[in-house]
């Protein structure tokens, strides 16, 4: 531990921060590009995770052209940023129009377009209230998630939405978020969520007799464990760029895998409570907590990275260390009798790495990245 | 509802943000300045939870002179905005010196002082190797919430730290955060703390035998409910300016002290299964919640804001609307089967109010905030 403390000193870090594998997101990123591509499906990364145009790049690099956002001020930073294909996979916000209006107009004179998402029949008034805009309308999907959506086996009011976007709209396809991966308890129950998520959304699209529209779906847990992704059009998975606890608790990716981590500061070393508290809380990791064996909620693990003489990078989430409390800017860090990892040789002042239980917020969170070449990267 | 919708939508609210009650949030400074001021406590209010230099003014107008902050770098926000007695309530990450002497020069040249927290020899070894440097050195002790500081009878601690700050520096003072009372589930039990917390605090000052030793104490449960602050040399309550749902939910604030809250457009209708999802989530709101009496976990209730004829401000909380469920961006609000709050009268794009269950969080993940004449405040 006294070794990732002094290479990420040697970073330059001094406050809580996140730390970027570049060479770990950039594989994680190849990855899911190539399972897209050998299942037929276009590859439409959710930016939502990251949330930096720095990132963007390294999805361009591997081919990507368009991508998904979770909210109109995310798209129009892409969209500053060069990206002309942007899918807002969020629900029409109608107070918004002035807004979408503009960088409908600004992505189609790029060559560009803009896809929006609804899931009502008054979403689709409103979208007919916009004759001109050659917008790209996709309709949500719940297909047994239960947060958005239409019931997949709702077609009446598909058919309602279809009409109501006539003359001069149409649906370009149906788009789901299976969520409910997230709280699936094997990998086995994540492929037969997969499963059913493929056949509502292609017999939705079958039963509503339209062969050109789209199905896309989108969720890491799915798109990174099912053995193939054929049979949607196109994939929209977001977290695992960077992946995180949660996934790595449930089995879904490995260690090597995970690509962003918050640095800490130790300020405070309580040996006669076996703790450790450092600056780094819930502004900085979120609230969001798994449940370990014993039953207790962990905020975050305790881990090493190291880069190996060949430039390789190794590294280790430590268990034994978990995060069991976090305050607005404190964690307190459990340690056990006779640690195995070398905490207790950290002093005030050293950094630790914290695997985060949810990436998607810790990088929320974080004004900036900084990877571990040093290169500072900055964000929406 | 409707109503709020109408008045929100007027102040140009289009997507998710903060309304701050500028009317209540002043209200609420006045009120705890002036039982400061009866105890003759010194008012030293927690910035951490506004983070803005706009609020900041509302302190200064009646009459607040010294702040406290939980970072060296909004120690730094609010040094650029005018303020020059500053305390760190956090403790000293030796990673930050650099900071720290430009900071403290900077203040101490304005006339004013930075205050500085340890709770080890480690630290005060480290405040010694910076002789010339103006700081008042507060010490952290922990009277019994067990995150951070000394445990107030370890007094040959207290002892080590004040030899080791010899002979450049001296203790200012001990400092306490009784975070305890958070958890507390009765104003009576955050009686019993607060009587334990001054009494530890006094004893162990009495104790190390140095009658200018000062006192601090700071949290919003114990400084809002006890009767009396008499005893202590200065108070640093933060939350108390805005108040929230956890602090309502413990009968600690009413429904009228409330001054912050999330504002979201509904983006989802969901009448088959009792359900509205707005734009609004964990990215918004945080994800910290509290247990309603069903025992089920509420991240918000939603509420209504009206602006009487007479100017008055009328404030409701509607606990049969909670925020029963959150993700990245979305809210899910479970609607009962014949609701009274007119929430059914709300359509697509209309603006909902959630009260937070923590508004330190909450308004920490806001860019800036609007109060409710329109007013545009930035922050940290």
């Amino acid at each position: 531990m006294k070794a990732t403390s002094v290479f990420l000193k040697s970073l330059g870090f001094t406050g809580p921060s996140v730390l970027i594998n570049e060479t770990q997101a950039r594989e994680n990123i190849r990855a899911m590009t190539a399972k897209a591509k050998s299942a037929g499906a276009v590859f439409r990364p959710h930016f939502k995770t990251h949330q930096s145009a720095h990132v963007g790049r390294w999805f361009a690099e591997e081919g990507v052209t368009g991508i998904t956002v979770s909210s109109v001020r995310m798209a129009e930073y892409f969209a500053r940023h060069g990206w002309n294909d942007i899918t807002i996979a969020f629900l029409l916000n109608p107070l918004q129009w002035p807004q979408i209006e503009k960088l409908t107009v600004l992505l189609d004179q790029s060559g560009g377009s803009l896809g929006i998402t609804i899931d009502s029949p008054e979403a689709a008034e409103s979208i007919a209230r916009h004759p001109m805009l050659p917008l790209k309308v996709w309709i949500k999907i719940d297909t047994g998630y239960g947060r958005t959506g239409i019931p997949w086996d709702n077609l009446r009011t598909l058919h309602t939405i279809a009409e109501a976007l006539q003359p001069h709209h149409s649906m370009v396809g149906l788009l789901t978020h299976a969520g409910n991966t997230y709280a699936a308890e094997s990998l086995d129950e994540i492929s037969t969520i997969w499963r059913q998520t493929r056949e509502r959304l292609m017999g939705t699209a079958h039963q509503l007799g339209n062969s050109k529209l789209l199905t896309s779906v989108g969720d890491t847990p799915a798109c990174r464990s099912v053995e193939s992704l054929s049979g949607v059009s196109e994939i929209r998975p977001g977290n695992f760029v960077f992946f995180d606890l949660m996934q790595w608790s449930k089995g879904i990716c490995e260690t090597r895998e995970l690509a962003a981590a918050a640095v800490a500061p130790v300020v405070g070393i309580y040996p006669g409570r076996n703790q450790m508290v450092v600056h780094g809380g819930a502004v900085h990791l979120s609230r969001e907590f798994i449940v370990d064996p014993r039953g207790n909620s962990v905020f975050g693990y305790l881990g090493t990275l190291n880069i190996n003489s060949d430039g390789t990078i190794s590294q280790k989430v430590l268990t034994e260390l978990p995060v069991i409390s976090l305050s607005q800017e404190h964690s307190i860090i459990e340690i056990p009798e006779n640690p195995a990892s070398g905490i207790n040789d950290l002093k005030l002042g050293d950094l630790v790495l914290i695997w985060p239980v949810h990436s998607c917020l810790t990088c929320d969170l974080s004004k900036q990245y900084v990877t571990t070449t040093g290169e500072v990267l900055s964000k929406f």
